[in-house]
């Protein structure tokens, strides 16, 4: 096991009615900006049970952060957030709501321009953020990261700083049984392949972190499915819930090796093309996989073994069962693994390549040796 | 599953070398209380890390404090940490010495007799504490909660405060490499039990948890023997004190139920005969495992196949063969599991059964159902 650092303060409040622990949570007097999406939090109940729970606090609403947040939405916010003198952000929405409000809150405490905050320059101070979480997916929730895309640079740009752990989150079951089947299927492989990309690398000595990503995979391939038949299971959405936030907390990366291959080269594909960030992760995994065969022959067979129980046969047909076995799943959770399906083709892999040179991701992956012409090759498999 | 709300800001600093983090965590010109046990810190070359990383600090040393740390000798620290004024604690140690500074850190901010916070009082303030663990059994460094003895009153006398949380804890598995089998053993023991007492219950729709579980049970069966045979191999006693801390971290206690009986009959038999607390756990788990048979049958089974890989045949056959196999494996790990094997028989039960009516703990295990006289079947399993 490598040394590593684990911290995690936010503070979770999981279950059904827990929108009401806001009160205890905001400081009694807080002016709070809270921020959401597209406005599902008003035909789902989940509004009305923050204006309630707030009762007494001064509360300026910013809506329409978008999927994949623009910088441009942003910094709106920002001037929002300034003009109303908010000292505290309650971001009610998914991953990119609260991806988004960590920006504004490091960008409402930064003199100068807020895009240096994603190109280089640290944040040292932010105001304090909490969220409502309605949207099992990327764990941002629970860590200090982000990533905010920027339209006219083409470009998703991740930042991460531990003043942006939320300081809480709510986490109730109840506000996905709402969400349509697309952004249950994305959650579900968003979720997976965070996972994956922590565990799926090269042994490290590390048995325990290995199988607390296996019941990770386990649970997620059990569980996700039963979402789409059944959307108000409440069981079956509190643990993709819990399944989400513990996928990339930190905790499963703790001590081992990484790889994030898969989201590196994605991030340029729906920067170009506007795909979902899930949908880019089922399309590239597989063949991250199948082209990295070699350097993580001994944890492919172990994944095979442990997560699909494919344990007898020629390593190579092991291999190869478990990569068709975590296609077979995106699929069958909605989500098309090719970009075919998505009616890209060949021509999207210069440009693909030429994002990642520019954005100077030419060494991915756990060993550092994906440069552009692997991930070319990764993008042609993935036609 | 169940509503919890899960919170636990530790930093957690592991691996090799990390004892020189101290110094980033302990504000400078801070006057530290640094607590230890019997003095095999002197022998280890832990004593000379901390004095190193501690250089130009105000240090007073308190050691002697004893397994199951006697209220007495604490009440002593408070004394030399007041006339030290000292305003940060550090505990070297493992899990006695931490929970006995968890009881100094509230004791020396407590106006009046500090026994009231073991019976009833609340503490609203504590000192700062954080430890460099030596022993991986208790999760007592990453976790609010501790247990002091009171030799008078023969009882151990556990309590719990998020106020106690360690600011942060070091764990350098090599500081482990010097203790002796019995505290090997009694460690691996310790984090077993505490890991079952949050799984072995009933179902509860969190597969997730279970699935933690799991992996810190098998991962304990692995590496606990490997650690007796080489005691100096780094891997197998970095992953063993990984898992001491996650198996008490509240982590896979999050919305599941949980039993404790064998924690709280323990205490007992350590408060009148002086075991060793792994030493209880370890006689008094099969026991009640094999006494609440019915209650815990369906989680019996599970924990037969998943952990042990007891999937087929008649039902209490692989209920027996679990509780024999885990019986085999304490006994494996150096640790008895009657009370014969440390002379004591059946007049035991009485007193133990009479200090358990005395300390209000007549409604324990996930049912609140095991009274007095089911306490007492349990021991006579046990003899």
């Amino acid at each position: 096991m490598r040394n590593f650092t684990f911290y995690n303060p936010t503070r979770i409040h999981f279950g059904e009615g827990q929108i009401k622990a806001l009160a205890k949570e905001i400081p009694a007097g807080s002016r709070v900006l809270v921020t959401h999406g597209g406005g599902s939090i008003f035909n789902n109940g989940v509004w009305e049970q923050v204006e309630q729970a707030l009762q007494g606090y001064h509360l300026s609403r910013f809506g329409g952060i978008e999927p994949n947040p623009q910088f441009a939405t942003l910094v709106r916010a920002v001037e929002q957030l300034k003009a109303e003198q908010c000292d505290f952000i309650l971001a009610v929405g998914g991953g990119s709501v609260i991806d988004g409000s960590k920006f504004i809150a490091m960008a409402a405490c930064h003199d100068g321009d807020p895009l240096q905050l994603l190109t280089g320059t640290r944040a040292t101070r932010a105001l304090p953020l909490g969220c409502v979480l309605t949207l099992a997916a990327t764990g941002s929730e629970s860590n200090p990261g982000g990533v905010v895309s920027h339209a006219a640079l083409k470009a998703k740009l991740p930042f991460s700083n531990p003043l942006l752990f939320p300081r809480f989150a709510v986490l109730d079951p109840r506000t996905t049984f709402s969400l349509p089947p697309r952004q249950i299927g994305n959650g579900v492989v968003d979720a997976f392949v965070h996972t994956i990309e922590q565990y799926l690398t090269y042994p490290a000595d590390a048995p325990l972190q290995d199988r607390y990503a296996e019941g990770l995979l386990l649970t997620l391939i059990e569980e996700g499915p039963k979402a789409l038949a059944n959307p108000e299971d409440y069981a079956v959405r509190a643990n993709l819930m819990w399944c989400a936030t513990q996928a990339l907390n930190g905790l499963i990366g703790c001590g081992v090796p990484q790889d994030w291959a898969t989201h590196l080269i994605g991030h340029e594909l729906t920067a170009l093309h506007g795909l979902d960030h899930a949908q880019t992760l089922a399309i590239l995994l597989p063949a991250v996989l199948a082209e990295r065969r070699e350097a993580k022959r001994a944890k492919l067979l172990q994944y095979a073994d442990r997560v699909w129980q494919i344990g007898a046969g020629d390593e190579d047909a092991r291999i190869d069962a478990a990569i068709a076995r975590t296609v077979e799943f995106f699929e069958s959770m909605g989500v098309p693994t090719r970009l075919a399906a998505y009616q890209l083709g060949q021509e999207v892999i210069d440009p693909v390549v030429a994002q990642l040179s520019a954005h100077r991701m030419v060494a991915l992956g756990e060993h550092r040796d994906i440069d552009p012409q692997t991930s070319a090759r990764i993008l042609t498999r993935a036609l």
